[in-house]
């Protein structure tokens, strides 16, 4: 993992890419920001250049989204997915109440356990008896009436499942960890009353964490939290700021909201991404020694999940290894599952994902 | 606030000034980390190259301190002094239960209200009557014998005051927010249970909080609560990964502990603290027409606060104005008192302060 002098293919699932047009911007200005003498992350968070940074990234991330101000509450908060785990009850729910969860992978496994810790939980469905290899039946009958919410998970980073369609019978609140493909598909977004995601997937380095939330829904969050846990607190305060965010990654998140408005919206963004999920997972089912185990039609286009020959875990270490030494870095399973994953996120390049398919070849030519 | 093409002296209390160097490494290697061919903030905090990042860290930082990791847990989290104002009383006390506090200003407020919604306070001295202006004499009496713990704040960011000397007679454990004055200045750090700071004074960008605390402490910390609060979660995870932590921010911070190792510790930061603290509190003082409202043996190092003029509102606007203009930057007082402030964490170089103080004369001589 050393020796590169020019910039690999970085499949991590996350920290992961960033467009290296928005990393040279960020190092350009670097040490003086728009002639202001000092570093963004240098700057006060309340100066009207700095205001100028976060509102314009919030602004950007609404419209990128087909959402208003009006509407919907744009937050930068901190914490990742982790927190919102908890946040979400926190600010929703009593113990006396509960919430709808659709569980599909280790995240809302993780979500679930928070939750109970706070409400009580009506799950819906799962597929954790197939190790969640498929998406599960949602029959209208399992999900609650009297929940407060229903939690989806959009996309199973360490599983590679995808929703296509949220369903929610009796149109309830929906919350929705969209931390691995925010911004990657067309969707009506407006559909969802809380979007939650970290940044370090499709919008940039770890350090802050989306929250887009539904302003009518907001209304109902209560008050006797902690106030660094409310909701209100953020939305409340000019940008979102009620206390110093993590100002440079807000930074770099703009970057990259202005880079994908450059590349045409999502609307472009969505044909690059399925136009590399199409050809990597078309090669995978014609080659008799990589595999998919995910079903057809659940499979992720953010999270390419592969084995080699029924799981040889000899062989997918040395093709882990092989790789990165030819600069395809990040293939690794999540330590959880084991085997190989791609992570083809809106930065990888479809340069990215073919040269990855030829070293496959390769590899398969080779063992 | 523009047209430089220079960096400037940046006197704001946070996020602040960062050493040039520091800037000038991150962005020599901002697209292609230790030949990686990938930015810091592109990998995953799980390989081999982050580890070292983070973990040498996390030695720097102990080290400096004079603590070492047997005793000491270092903690990287996010949601600044903020999350922790809820944190400490979430995971050590339940409502039976009560902890000491030192009012010294905005902050002890704000953390005392937090702490009041989970368990009861003890006020064992306020400054609040006189508006801050200096620290509280604090009486044996008036600290608890039952407390769980004491809290202080060491350095008042708004009010410009620091504390010298930490008493605690009943030896509970001690609480530091020791956002704005860690590392710069010799302390017994083993005198402290659990210290919090946000980064962004002393440390480096905004997005990371750093927290060390007594590892016989931390035994005494609840388990029953969300587990992104707990602090047994990050405590017991590899490098105190609970989650994905702020990647590149803690990069950055392990690039200013490098630099504040290259000053020679913190004797020597210390030593230029005093220098330009000493130089600035002189000249106002030797002044009619600025002047300081902090008490002499209670004044901050790090946050000098002045006035002009009795306070004359307009003039001190024109002087932050102008002093902006001239490339000094941040000199307005927090928007909860107003007034002047120059803050000195360790990156301002004496050359800022002399040029600050120049910049003084001169005004001072216009009106």
């Amino acid at each position: 993992m050393a020796g590169f002098d020019h910039r690999i293919f970085n499949f991590s699932a996350g920290p992961s890419a960033i467009p290296t047009q928005v990393l040279e911007k960020a190092q350009s200005e670097l040490l003086n920001f728009k002639a202001s003498g000092m570093s963004v992350m240098e700057m006060s968070h309340r100066s009207e250049i700095y205001e100028e940074v976060i509102g314009s990234a919030q602004s950007k991330l609404l419209s990128l989204l087909g959402l208003n101000s009006d509407e919907y509450s744009c937050l930068f908060l901190q914490g990742g997915a982790r927190l919102q785990f908890a946040m979400v009850p926190l600010n929703f729910l009593d113990k006396s109440q509960h919430a709808d969860l659709i569980h599909t992978g280790h995240w809302t496994k993780l979500a679930m356990k928070e939750l109970e810790k706070i409400a009580a939980v009506n799950l819906v469905a799962s597929s954790e008896a197939d190790n969640y290899s498929h998406l599960p039946e949602l029959k209208e009958q399992d999900f609650s009436k009297d929940a407060i919410y229903v939690h989806y998970c959009s996309n199973n980073t360490i599983a590679g499942t995808q929703w296509r369609n949220f369903q929610n019978p009796h149109a309830k609140a929906v919350v929705v960890d969209m931390s691995s493909d925010i911004l990657s598909r067309q969707l009506d977004y407006g559909q969802f009353d809380l979007i939650y995601a970290g940044a370090q997937k499709n919008l940039g380095p770890s350090g802050v964490t989306i929250v887009v939330i539904k302003r009518s829904w907001l209304k109902n969050a209560r008050k006797d939290i902690p106030s660094i846990l409310s909701y209100h607190s953020f939305s409340e305060a000019a940008y979102s700021m009620y206390n110093t965010p993590p100002t440079f990654a807000i930074y770099l998140v703009g970057l990259v909201l202005e880079w994908i408005e450059g590349f045409g919206g999502i609307a472009e963004i969505e044909k690059q991404n399925d136009a590399k999920a199409e050809s990597l997972y078309s090669f995978i089912d014609n080659s008799k020694f990589f595999s998919c185990p995910v079903k057809n039609e659940d499979r992720s286009k953010m999270n390419v999940v592969f084995r080699i020959k029924d799981n040889d875990q000899a062989l997918e270490k040395q093709f882990v290894q092989e790789a990165a030494q030819e600069g395809l870095s990040g293939l690794k399973g999540h330590r959880v599952v084991g085997g190989c994953r791609a992570s083809i996120y809106n930065a990888m390049p479809a340069e990215g994902v073919n040269a990855l398919i030829e070293f496959m070849k390769k590899f398969e030519q080779q063992h």
